[in-house]
């Protein structure tokens, strides 16, 4: 359950104190993480979130009257979500959107992913990766991967709103990139890895809401945001993580063995975002968004420096109070100011 | 006493780790606080702040060679101090400094005043306005605005410096202003007032550290880092404010009552920064830091938030598992890097 005294009450909207409110936390949650977490347990977790997120998806895809198809590309389900009225000048731009859900749970055609295209007016291009436990890391990253290769070089196929249009390929200054929560360590690691082998960057801008990038338990916020100030407790995330999304003992991963928890394409926070002496900064300009009540903070006040110190144009929207994801809730002004806030 | 788990270890450099692990905070605070801070308490604060900072400042002097000397502006007095080598671009510059001290304590010549002459190369000028009890609110606020409105059109008093030079009219262009925690508060208020008198703004730029900038008690952060996060109990430093430099009752402020602890000049977050439409925005160019341990991290992210609603560039800085008054730490590679982040 989380609490608030006057004085926070007294910063937040009224809808943003209703919903933290309603919060009711699993009870024992660190003594029961196993069990919640265990992969057996994954399908019921999943089944639970649709339930509760369905409703609010349909409703936005008739208030918004979107468009939502899936295409094939790289070999791979992809959901491509047109809005009703594409603006004029964002035509040729697409949103790639890496999805979030603690690396278990989550849709390629989630709120997010709804809420950019109806508000941004843009297309998104969502690919629906393998979920762990099915796909343990980096199963996701390099499905993503593949499907933003072939984005750049072969081009998005026919959709009913183009149906005989050939595929053209996607100008990378015209592709944003989104990634929420654990979606965003699957693009960052994604970037990463692009980096290596060539590939140009999305260049019209990178957006990573409230973003999980050190999946080894570092951080300020990962303790002081842990038990009754988030949306859940810090054990239970943490639990999901390891217990189906870490690589099993002694499989190979990028063709040697896991490098931990702190391996930099892993948790991307501890990658190198340099460039050469003299040589512009190779790492997109990004927006991130956190809460001050959420486990991320410190993931994203550290990527910022980070990012700042390699020369890369970043900014960091911290909003008061706010949740783990609160960026996507339909009804509290604060969301809807950090999404404002990053067009 | 400040606890530290692994993973917040695992973010601060070893001096950070050294500095939090070595706080000792006064026992029962919340209780004990009405007599702390209590008025015939204050001259015992100030004497062990003096105590507890003399070495370091003689140390800053010595190190850069700057030249402490005090003029009279306005009535006032005011330190002046020049580094040894004023940057060639810099010669016309001048910072305009309000110190901090929880509105009872501390000096114009103090660590952060010292630190920003030193390390920017500018000469600092920090008037030492009359600290609570003496000079409940908003005695400070019209001295600190006194010396402004003088230092604008009349000048600066010769120094050793430049003994024979007369006055010279300071360019507001050329002036930054700078104000950390309660001196925040001082400083802003000032400028609304400067404002309404049509006193031109310090176009530098404003520099707002760790700023408390919201005297009512509302905000998350005075709620999650009240007790054992940041250097001090939050009920400790309210404490001081409430019994040494809210207005007594029934004394007039602004030739009117007091509006409370939310009136906009005495809490410049409920303050309105907007302009006419269309027109430039007023308030200057805004850098500020925070920490997110800091109580006043909150007071950074909303005047975040409400300098950017008024179209007002503004930066936040927030720095991992930093605390209140960071910046001026001499051994902390997290204080220097949000130095020389502001330069």
């Amino acid at each position: 359950m989380v609490s608030l005294t006057d004085g926070q009450k007294a910063t937040l909207s009224p809808e943003a104190i209703e919903f933290l409110t309603n919060i009711h936390h699993v009870p024992f949650a660190q003594i029961l993480a196993p069990f919640i977490a265990s992969p057996r347990r994954v399908p019921e977790l999943r089944r639970g979130l649709v339930e509760k997120t369905a409703p609010g998806e349909a409703a936005l895809i008739e208030k918004y009257g979107l468009v939502v198809e899936v295409v094939n590309i790289a070999g791979l389900s992809v959901a491509i979500i047109t809005p009703a009225n594409v603006k004029p000048e964002k035509q040729n731009k697409l949103v790639f959107n890496v999805f979030g859900g603690a690396t278990i749970m989550g849709s390629p055609r989630d709120r997010g992913a709804l809420t950019m295209a109806a508000e941004l007016g843009v297309r998104v291009c969502s690919p629906d990766y393998t979920k762990a436990p099915e796909g343990r890391y980096p199963v996701a990253r390099d499905q993503c991967l593949a499907v933003y290769r072939e984005l750049i070089q072969k081009g998005l196929p026919g959709t009913s709103h183009s149906p005989s249009a050939p595929p053209v390929p996607i100008n990378p200054a015209d592709m944003y990139a989104m990634g929420s929560s654990s979606g965003a360590q699957v693009l960052v690691s994604m970037l990463l890895v692009a980096r290596r082998e060539g590939l140009p960057m999305p260049t019209a801008g990178l957006y990573l809401c409230t973003p999980a990038l050190d999946l080894s338990g570092a951080g300020d916020s990962m303790t002081f945001n842990a038990r009754d100030r988030d949306i859940m407790p810090v054990s239970l995330l943490t639990t999901m993580v390891t217990q189906n999304y870490v690589p099993l003992p002694g499989v190979e991963v990028d063709g040697m063995g896991f490098g931990g928890t702190t391996d930099p394409l892993y948790s991307p926070l501890y990658a190198d975002y340099g460039n050469e002496d003299g040589a512009a900064p190779w790492f997109p300009r990004t927006v991130m968004t956190v809460g001050t009540r959420d486990f991320a903070l410190s993931h994203g006040v550290r990527f910022y420096w980070k990012l700042r110190e390699a020369g890369v144009e970043v900014e960091l929207l911290v909003s008061e109070g706010m949740w783990h994801g609160f960026n996507w809730n339909p009804k509290v002004p604060e969301a809807l100011t950090a999404r404002v806030a990053v067009v």
